[in-house]
């Protein structure tokens, strides 16, 4: 769903920009610097960008008040990159729910699912699940029983939400993520692994953005708590009683082991493991692929494996190429 | 399903525990010794969290034969890890399974469902299956041609076993997990990689525990198999051809390339990974993001990239820190 | 779906194989040289496992030109690798796809699905989707609104293709891959994450094979692609506006970040990081587990995190294993 086309002027008043240019002009869609056509409106929220720019076809530009000239009409925003999400959703807003209950949706008799929500084809609702307000289940979601899903939240295809998970306000839970696995818990009896009853639940509260096939597993006992506002990319493994804060960032394929407490807006970054059972931040930043085995203190940016401040891990790393530069005499 | 209490006398008859305290005491649930409440019985499987144990409100405390004194009445067990397991399971007995075949379901009209097991709602049964006792598939279940299902196994949502994967007794799959899908093989033919078939199948034998969203690949000829026993946790990528041995553990994010042979009882911590071809254990462990590129004895532990045995990994981790502190200069 | 068996005669013709031995011998199958009985052709493909060959039991041989002698009759080949390809499709052709929309998929009324398609138990099909002539939707697929899969193409259960992706034509897409998802754009505005809208697509060419529960996310404006004829592994993590070349390879549990190039005929092998905005190869080798986090050059084989050429990697492993062999006295 997206509209025909805005005019500068209209988009001035709407991001509440300084408008430099033809205000009847109209632009047609939003693109990056190197692909943006004449009817089209670009944006240059990083001045490093700024040759790039120059040589843009592009109708018009978003940009920093301080930006340089530009070969174009100018939409200047003290935030530019906060006025950029709002361009984008004007051209491309959200496409609206249509309320209802598919017929080959499978839904308990005892589920609540409130009047405005959307039910897609093939989705399973178990035993007493609550579905919110406005909630959209795209399509072959599963619903466990007893499950909790807030006002606003969508749900893509293939989706698992085990017995239990509750899950808060405005989430969006991307295809194939699991919610609500058993904690990976055993004890050896001499023979044999034991499996060790996982019992408690995962708690999502409201805002937060959980990727595809990531994979968030329940507490042994008590809850797996993913903070209110964080973000989580694709394939990412949190484990049982995991805790993070609020406003986190995790990047692609991290994991972080049982127990562990991660304080609220740190950030990993791709590829990151943390062991189990410790206590990291707040505002941490994990460089990609670091390797945490010990408590963090927060307010810090850490790399390496194990990790280190970044600082330190830099002049390893450098000793380490110098190793190899003198052909490994050490 | 929960039941509501248990008397301390009618617990020490069950654990075999010996009860210092009043048995007509009642517990009304299991919990850690920072969040139990005085209704609530706690334990203390490991000495360490002795000043933890000291300081909870729990009603009571499961502990070992040789534990010091607690505030509360304790149940002293010879195995507390074990005995925490039959206690959890008390409190926590698992769902049982109510048999039948959901009108939703997809069944072939050749596939064999055993009356006792549970086929949950818009699961499909492809042609020639064979679903044994008391197994339960949860919902949206794909169980392809002539897949083998034994009795007691649990099949989570969105699973999918390919065609003519064999699945032994008491196993459980977590959600989303791909049993069966086609090895990684292709020969480049000089324009182009062409596909090897993948003609293989996957054996999973008893007692088996499967992560969720983890993959285990057919062999490209032959069986690609795993061990009765083992435990993988989610996120596990297992390749074509590869063979784990009885009892094995690997957690969660770890790989495992095609045609390794991983022998009994090892364990393979988080993020590791093991190159194709190789022969590895009985009986070795492998720190967190280990790599693994020869044969490795077993009986033994290893860790690093590549890995070698631990202690040389520590000093080789030592040298390396010392190398930053002394910024750089090797 | 199996032939009872060939002669040696019919295969050498199949084949353009030299025989030597007696063509009216049948054989029913293929195997590995350490499984093959005497009713089964082996296959000797790496001059390395000539001792295995000489001690295998299999009834006949396909080998190179210039193989040793071997205990039974040989079918010699040009290129051997690719006639064992030949020869396994010869015991295990393709299923023949019988088209079809099975009676309990769920199509939009005017998606446009080929009469020769297969539309398997369970499909969900979205609005305006087009579904090419013989393309197999296994079960369970979910087919997003305007998509587009083209001829021959097989996508097996639990996969996702998000609105708009359109998807070549003989594509192989294994089970719960997810196919755009939103791209991991976000901007903290001072006290939250604000989404950056995902607006892009995903362009499958023709020819790729895509592993079980991988991701490829949808670009943040413009397309996320993958060139013709690449393969990519199982899990791996292929984020927004990445563009790989024509006949990559990606193994395991790889990931690319954002709007990172990679040239043709590259090949990562598994667990393998790039960062994103850079440019790579192309005929890139990069060794399993290496981490690139800067613009690499092509033609090159590369190892390390941070990836650098192979060989001085090695000097550095080396370097690196002489500090722990001398106890870590640096």
């Amino acid at each position: 769903m997206t509209r025909a086309g805005f005019t500068l002027g209209e988009l001035a008043d709407v991001l509440q920009a300084q408008l430099d240019g033809d205000p009847t002009r109209v632009v047609t869609g939003v693109a990056p610097l190197g692909s943006a056509g004449p009817d089209q409106i670009s944006f240059l929220t990083d001045a490093r960008h700024h040759d790039a720019a120059r040589l843009s076809r592009a109708g018009a530009f978003l940009v920093a008040p301080d930006a340089a000239d530009l070969p174009g009409p100018t939409l200047r925003c003290a935030a530019p990159q906060q006025a950029l999400i709002d361009l984008v959703r004007l051209f491309h807003p959200p496409a609206p729910v249509t309320p209802g209950v598919d017929r080959t949706a499978v839904v308990a008799a005892n589920a609540r699912v409130d009047v405005s929500a959307f039910v897609g084809p093939l989705t399973v609702i178990g035993s007493g699940a609550v579905v919110g307000p406005g909630v959209r289940l795209q399509a072959l979601v599963y619903v466990g029983a007893g499950v909790e899903i807030g006002e606003g939240t969508v749900v893509y295809p293939h989706v698992s939400l085990g017995e239990g998970v509750r899950v808060g306000r405005r989430v969006v839970i991307h295809a194939g993520a699991v919610l609500g696995a058993d904690g990976f818990g055993f004890a050896f009896d001499g023979s044999a692994h034991r499996k060790i009853p996982q019992v408690g639940g995962v708690l999502i509260e409201d805002d937060v953005e959980i990727g595809a096939n990531t994979t968030i597993d329940r507490g042994s006992s008590g809850d797996t708590v993913i903070g209110r506002g964080c973000k989580i990319d694709n394939l990412v493994m949190i484990a049982h009683n995991v805790q993070l804060g609020p406003h986190c960032v995790v990047v692609a394929q991290s994991g972080v082991s049982g127990s562990t407490r991660i304080g609220a807006g740190s950030m990993l970054a791709a590829q990151v493991g943390v062991t189990g059972h410790l206590s990291i931040g707040p505002a941490v930043r994990l460089a990609a692929r670091s390797a945490v085995i010990r408590d963090l203190p927060g307010h810090e940016t850490y790399g390496g494996a194990p990790a280190i401040p970044i600082r330190q891990w830099r002049r390893q790393m450098a000793a380490i190429s110098r190793l190899s530069g003198k052909r490994g005499s050490a």
